[in-house]
Parts: structure tokens; sequence; C-alpha cells
């Protein structure tokens, strides 16, 4: 053997010793960033346990930036504290910044008070001072908002904490959405508290409980932010999903199609005399249909980005919009731009989606308006049912985007999709009134 | 020294070493790529030579390419032999497909005959058989046909090539769209052969010659698939774009506010009587609004991707849709999706974009409809221009994403803005007629 051939063994040999030290510290580190939080827990948490500071004795770091979810009026990206260009969690009055919600929303609570929803710290607090309470409000609309919900639903069964009146419920329901409601107690995973998304998903043939973790990162968000309704005089908790395949996500489609199917409304609009319905936060559904669920980028790699704490990686639980301090931690991690063009890039779909916003809600209250005038003229139910029909529609698009977090953000094109639907029907409801007051002028046919 | 030291030294010069040598082999590989056509031309191209083939003996590989523009119908991709679902360039009866068409485009060429653009090699065959000809037709309509034109605009002088009748340049411009259009017979440089563009550009203050290598592999396509009109007596091509800033790309908003203040129209519709424009093909106008402009991808980047043949490097100039076979050297480049993942996508955007296609021009229909009711009844041009104003600009919304050939894929969320305004203008059009025949029939005054 000859020099070079010795120095070649010797050279892999130094190159394959290199390579495993790397791989071992490799899998070392891994291995500690694998390691089951029970194997770590200091202080045992309680099944049941629905104080969010018990848990954080144990994970002091998530626990901390829970906390700040009561600071989300802090953040400054230039649009004032907390605020987004067109959102953000401070809370600020939308009746007061959109005037045409007031109109849309005559005769509804929505139309009393209407506030940007805060952090997830806030919850009972907010839910609990909304003008839009009144007696017959049911133990439904606490859903969502505590740990101490499937505490409660545990104790006195799921449909009799839904029928229970809200006002009986203040007091038991304390702490403000946080650990529980998300994770097992004893193994920290990711499981779903909510029996409405579990029977939601069972009916599209969905069975939660095969979830993926990474499905799992967007199921937990899935429990509560999506468009739902009380069915019955139990005031079941439903979600409105039954005509989406679970091929693919929930679309708008899929909800007026039920919705039009069950005839459910929410209440009539005082002007057009329409059966209207409410569209709540739409979040994961819209998600669904967009370019990020596609791809299989879950709510939480987003919305609760991993950072570093003393070199500790911890998933960010102080949930809030990525625009407000958090594009180089969410954004960032796949999209090479800098900090300012993606800010730009998302407020540029944004304006688009609010000018298509602003052509459904000019055309869905023209629409409210000429059909009011057709009951004054004397029209019946019966003359004026296809109008309302398509104001009914129309509205329920307009609001599926409008009532959702993201401003189109989600899923830019099928946001616009259903709003250039919204503002088609709602201009045709119009024209249908004025034909029906044409006709009866005696005047030439109008247009079909 | 110890032994240990005088390996790392014979371990860090073989790493260098091996470093230099590859970093020399790489020096030579690019060399070798970038090596000026003009070092390599065996047979010497004059300023003004307007055959393919004769470029052709020095780009067998281009040429041959180039050549594949004639088989753009035999590409197979489950719709039909040179079909994408929406497009293709099979060169298909739009107006049998789309019926909608022929009432849009009532009175004006476009109702006779509207076929899908089939590839470059056909350019000049197709345009001196359409039936759109007549004896007016200006030479103008040769302007993007052949690089026969550039040559032809030298000899002639810019204006009176526009000027000459059609009839008079056939014969004279012989070769379809090729080699001399785009590039420089001397140098291969990219080149801008078309004032048009140059001029439109200069308006907005771009000068075109200061552009880079990468802006060029857009430029030249933009010297043709663009919206344009014939000003004035001598029917001078010219782009619309004076109100589009140079700071970002050109939208369907500056193209209305710019022919709505030059008053132009291309025909008068029938039913209407509203002064219509007809959009070319604002390829290039509605891709500068999307998300391939703003990263930075040019048209040649999907359009004409690079392939290699005989471990050659090429630029394919079998110009077409990404779609028909190209989705591996196109769209795979920076999306590593699989072709028919790719592909559902796009469809998926281009199917949304067809359904608000088909509620603007159901919209439009029956707003010209409504219009042309009114002009029975009686009422004025005077009466009727803000209908008019309206129909005018919807269908120039609309059209300026039908004509377009990407079905929406260019910008999904900003065609479907456009669509959506022009679904909007088109049904408070429609509202507009109905409500002047509610005021004469002296009913109750209709919503404002």
């Amino acid at each position: 053997m000859n020099n070079s051939r010795w120095i070649l063994i010797f050279l892999a040999a130094v190159v394959t010793t290199f390579g495993l030290g790397f791989l071992a510290a490799s899998i070392s580190e891994r291995r500690a960033e694998n390691l089951r939080p029970t194997q770590v827990m200091v202080n045992p948490i309680g099944e049941w346990e629905t104080d969010p500071a018990v848990w954080g004795r144990n994970f002091p770091r998530e626990y901390q930036s829970w906390l700040k979810t009561k600071d989300s009026g802090k953040d400054d990206v230039g649009h004032g504290p907390g605020r987004t260009k067109w959102g953000g969690s401070d809370g600020h009055d939308k009746l007061a910044r959109f005037p045409h919600l007031k109109e849309l929303f005559a005769g509804y609570g929505f139309s009393k008070e209407y506030n940007r929803k805060k952090g997830h710290a806030f919850a009972v607090e907010d839910v609990t001072a909304t003008k839009r309470l009144n007696d017959k409000t049911p133990g439904t609309c606490f859903s969502c908002k505590s740990p101490d919900v499937p505490r409660l639903m545990h104790e006195m069964g799921v449909a009799e904490f839904y029928k229970t009146p809200f006002k009986d419920l203040v007091g038991k329901v304390q702490h403000s959405i946080s650990c529980l409601d998300c994770h097992d107690a004893k193994t920290m995973d990711l499981r779903i508290s909510r029996p409405a998304f579990v029977e939601a998903m069972n009916r599209r043939g969905i069975d939660v409980n095969k979830a993926t973790h990474q499905e799992m990162r967007s199921y937990v968000c899935a429990q509560c932010h999506v468009e739902y309704y009380f069915k019955g005089d139990g005031k079941y908790l439903t979600f409105p999903w039954d005509k989406a395949p679970k091929d693919r996500g929930v679309n708008v489609d899929d909800i007026v199609a039920y919705y039009q199917e069950s005839g459910f409304s929410d209440w009539s609009h005082p002007v057009s005399k329409t059966p209207m319905i409410k569209i709540q936060h739409p979040d994961y559904e819209l998600w669904s249909s967009g370019i990020h669920a596609y791809r299989g980028v879950s709510c939480a790699d987003c919305h609760m980005p991993y950072k570093t704490e003393g070199g500790v990686k911890v998933t960010d639980h102080q949930v809030k919009s990525p625009l407000l301090g958090n594009i180089a931690v969410s954004c960032q991690v796949c999209h090479r731009w800098s900090e300012s063009e993606i800010k730009a890039r998302v407020e540029s779909i944004q304006d688009k989606t609010m000018e298509l916003m602003d052509r459904a809600e000019i055309a869905l209250i023209a629409a409210h308006k000429a059909v009011g005038e057709c009951i004054k003229l004397g029209f019946t139910d019966e003359d004026l049912k296809p109008a309302r029909t398509l104001i009914r529609e129309a509205q329920l698009r307009w609001d599926f985007i409008a009532a959702e977090n993201s401003t189109g953000f989600h899923a830019p094109q099928e946001s616009a999709r259903a709003l250039g639907a919204a503002i088609d029907q709602a201009r045709q409801a119009e024209l249908l009134a004025l034909a029906l007051q044409l006709k009866k002028s005696g005047a030439a046919p109008a247009q079909p």
C-alpha cells in the first residue's frame, strides 16, 4: 500500500468519526427537546385543574407568555397599540369604526355592542360584561370561554350545561381560556375538550381521535374559532358543517347550504323582515380553504410560533396576529422577505378584501331598504320571499368574511369569491324589489 | 510539533486543494454557459433578418423549440389536445364555448369570430384569415404579428406603418412572431422592437433602456401581451397606461381611469347603445399585480423555462402554458409539489375566477337589456348616461380578466377584485335603469 492509500483511509476515519460525533450530539439534543413534560413535572396537575397559575408552576415560560394575552393591546405596529391595519386585539368598538354594521345588524345584539376580541385571558371578563346578554341567554354562551367549561360539562352533562341559564353559571366559570382547554393535564398532549367540534367532525366522517399532532395544532383552535349556532330549545351548540365533505375544508357554500336547508335564523331584520343568520368567527373554516392549510401549516405555526428563551425552545402562548410583533418567528420561518415587505403584502391583501367588503355592505343595506319599501307598499311575504332568500344568503356570505378575523388573509381569493357572490345576490335582491314595484305600477314589465 | 498538528495541516491542505479544484471546475462551467452567442455564430445574421430559419442555423435548439409552437395543439393534459381546463393553444372557438360572449360583444368584430390564440408560428396566418378584418382595418393590426414589422417600421416610419391599410401590407409581412421580435441580430441580447411599449413606459417615467436582463425577460413579452388601442385617425398603437405610477404594476383601475378620461370607445353596443371598450390580452398588466411579479419571476421563467438537451441548457422557445407539459421545468423549480397537485391548485384558482366571471357576464347582459328597455321607453341619452357609464366600466373590468390568458392565475385575488367590482357596477346600471322606469310610471320613488 502506498502513502496516498493510507492518507485516504485516515481521512475517511476522521470524517466518519466527526460525523458520528455530530450525529450523537444531534440525537442527544433532540431527546432533550422531546422529553415528555410529565417527566419534568415538579408539581403534578389534577385532571380537572382549571387554574392556569397551577399549571404555570411546571411550565413557567408557557404560562408567562399566556399571561401576556392581557397585554395584547400594547403591541404597536404603526396603527396604534394592539392594532393591525384592519384588526388587532385592542377590543376597539367595531360599530363606531364601521358604521355599516349598525344597519346590517339592526334588531340584533350585535348592533348594540360589537367589539374586536381581546386576548384569551379576557374571555370570561368580556363575555360577562357584554351588552348582548339578557335573561334568556343560555349557558351555551360560556362554552368557549373557560377551562371550567369542560369540568362543568363533565359534572352536569353537556346538554344540561347548554340549557342552564348563563346567569346561573356566572361565578362557576372562573378562569379564562387557558391550559386545560387544549391540554391533557397528565400527558400535556393536545386534546379536544369541546364536544361540538368532535360531533361536527364526526358528522363529516372525520374521527378526531385519529388526528396527527400537526392536525391537533389546528383542531384545538377549531373547537372555538368557527361558525356555530344554538340548535333547538336545548340551545345545543352546533357547527353547520354537515354539507362539507371530509376530503376538503369547510367553505361558505357548505354553510349556506346547511342554513338554507335547516331554515334556522338568529333574528329578523327590522327593515326587510328577512330571517337572518349571524356568522361568528369562522377562522378555522376560512383557513381550511387557503394555501396555508393546503400546505399543512397549522394555526399554531403562525399564531403560537416557537421562540427561544434562555436557549430553550418555547411555544408562544400569547396567541395573536403575527403582525403584532411576531413576523420574524411566524412568517419569516418560511417567507424570507423583510418584515416591512411581509407586512405590506398582508395589508395589500386585506385592502382588497376591504374594498369588496365595502361594496357588499352598501349593496346589502340598499337591498334591505328596497324590500322594506315593498313592505310599506303592501307586498306579501310570499311576494318578497325570493328577495329575502337572496338577502339572507348574501349577508351570510359577507359576514363569513366580515366576522372572520383575518380580513381575508387566511384565503384571499376565496374571500373575494364569497364577497363577489354576496354583492351579486344583494344587488339581485334589490332588483327583485324594484321589479315588484314596477309591476305594481302597471308599467312595462321589468327585465327578468 | 507533534503528529496531530501535522495531520491537521495536512488535512487543511487537502481540503483547500479540493475546494480550489471545485471552484475552478465551477468557473470553467459557468464560463462555458456564459459564452456570448456571437462567439459561436457560424453564419452571421443580418441586422434585419426576419426569417427564423436563418437564425436557426446558428441556434438549432432554440429554433426547433420555436417550430414546436405549431404543435401546441398536440399536447394533451386531460382536457383534449392543446387544451388546459379553461384555455390552451388549440385555437378553439370561444364564442361556441362561452355563449355569453356573443351578447356582450354584439355589434363588434369579436361577436363574429373569437378564437383562442394559437402558437407564435401561426400569428401571420391567423391574423390574415380572421373574419374580423375589413377594408378599413389599419396596418396597426399587424404590429405584433411578425419580425417583418420592425423592419417595415424602419423602412416606412412607425406612424406611416400604422396608417397603411392592412390589406396593403399582406405579403410584405411574411414570417410569424420569432427571433428578431425579441433579439438583437448581432449580440443576441434581448431588445425591444416595438415603439408602443417604449412610449407607454416613457409616459410612466420608466426608461426601458435601463432594464435589467431579468426585466427584459418580461419586457419583450410586454411589447404585445398587453391591452392597447388605436389612437386617433392615424390608428397609432397606444397602451392606456398613463395613470399607472412607475413604482408598481398596471392595474385595471388605471386603465378604467385612462379610458373614462379619454372618452375613447371601440364600438357602440347595439342593445344599450353604450360606448364600449374591448380589452385585448392584458397578460403583462395582470401579471404585474400578482405574486410572481412581486417576487421577480419573469414571463420567460414560466413560459420559456430552461430545459436541457444533450446536456446543454436551452431556453424553451415553444412559448405556452406551463400546464401543457412544462410543470416540471416551470413550476417545480420553485414549488416542490407533485405535478398533479400543482395542476389541481392552478385549476382551483381558475374555477373560482370562472365562477365570478359567469356572475359578471349574467349581470352585464341584464344591464344592457335593462338600458335597452329604457331606450324603447323613450329615455334620453342624458337620462341613460349614468347607467351607460357603469356598464362601460363594468364590462371593461370583466373583459380585463376575460380577455387575459391566465383565467385569473396571474393574480388571483386581484382578478376576483376586478370581477367583484364589475358585478357590482353592472347590477347598479340595471338598478338605475329600473329606477328610471319606476319614476316614469309615477310609482313611489325607488331607492337611491
